[in-house]
């Protein structure tokens, strides 16, 4: 069996948790990050000091151009980043969203799993407190999955065949932060913050903080977030 | 209706057509191109004259990063391009297939797409004298659009339905060319050669110049390549 796998890795806690599970399974991990001209470079430092703690066979940063395409309070700095939402899982899709985000991603790390031999993708999407975005459900997961077989020479010639594994997808954020820490990953390390400070501080306040805080207070394990407040 | 589309155009035969197709059916023409680490950027110049040639609203160009993935006679400077091969859509998936290209390609245009608040995307893919690429087949297109319409918030909220026009895909390319020079291309200004010398004169002996001659031939136009031999 060919155990090595392309990790998606963000540089937030999901993706770190995810890492770490991949590593448990026996894969040979190559992990994948990102520059897309998101607000902040702090996640990058955080995926590189990540996948150095917890041990990958080679660690790639792609630069992609999503910021000019605009759409998203992540990308284009005209949009403000919400705060202080009380409920974060419901109402309509939020600014947040980057448009085909995980598309992209998943495509990259299909083309890149593809010339490694490898035919296993890990990508830390949750479907629990996903804040609505469409690309973090099981049904696109599944879809990108059976296009990626017919994409590919290596699915198409049947030398194997694509798996997207979502091992967090429907855990609560106390449940991954739990997982996390009985794999040795080191949440210190990680960053999750939308809108941090000149200091890197998280502000504590978007919707990425918010479920960061309560996943370590109801795993009821000490938050290593440095905060702004 | 929302008669705005995203077209995906290389520089190439095929995809200029495409693009004469869709103004064709009354499309207002949003025309991307990729820089992506192949050998020639011959191919920029070509999509940048054919854009102006035929009318676009917006031409952008995406910086991309397959090179550094390599695992492709296109990207990769130690694969050599194959030559003088007689039988081009025969036998195993040539050298010359990046893998999951038109994958990135789709998901990028697929991004765009939901910026601009368009549905319908344009790809000059072909399957009678594709040379063996999984991806140009309409298994996979359909497998594109399915997941497109889970992806996206544009998709999943209703607003509309993604979908992937494949115009020429069932053109022989006398066919094609033939379409073309009826909708006003100018072919003069397209490049199709994987291995253009300095002068950017076509070699005419890899499996793109040999489809390209061999459909003016067929077609019964004037072919206006310059060629090295």
């Amino acid at each position: 069996m060919n155990k090595t796998a392309v990790v998606l890795l963000s540089g937030g806690l999901d993706s770190a948790t995810t890492l770490a599970i991949a590593r448990d399974q026996g894969f040979s991990c190559f992990a994948m990050s990102f520059q897309y001209g998101q607000r902040h470079t702090v996640e990058l430092k955080a995926a590189r000091h990540t996948a150095q703690s917890l041990g990958v066979v080679e660690h790639r940063f792609v630069d992609i151009d999503l910021g000019s395409l605009g759409g998203s309070a992540l990308t284009d700095f005209s949009v403000d980043v919400p705060k202080d939402r009380t409920e974060i899982t419901s109402g309509p899709i939020p600014v947040t969203y980057v448009p085909a985000r995980n598309t992209i991603f998943l495509s990259y790390a299909l083309a890149w799993a593809e010339v490694l031999g490898a035919f296993d993708i890990f990508i830390g999407v949750n479907a629990t407190d996903y804040s609505g975005y469409p690309d973090c459900r099981d049904e696109f997961i599944t879809a990108f999955e059976t296009m990626a077989n017919l994409a590919t020479a290596a699915g198409v010639e049947g030398r194997g065949k694509f798996r997207i594994h979502t091992p967090i997808l429907t855990m609560s954020k106390s449940e991954i932060i739990k997982t996390g820490i009985r794999l040795g990953v080191d949440y210190s390390l990680t960053h999750s913050c939308y809108d941090p400070d000149s200091q890197n501080r998280a502000c504590g306040r978007c919707d990425s903080c918010r479920l960061r805080k309560k996943g370590f207070a109801e795993a009821g394990i000490p938050d290593p977030t440095v905060y702004q407040l």
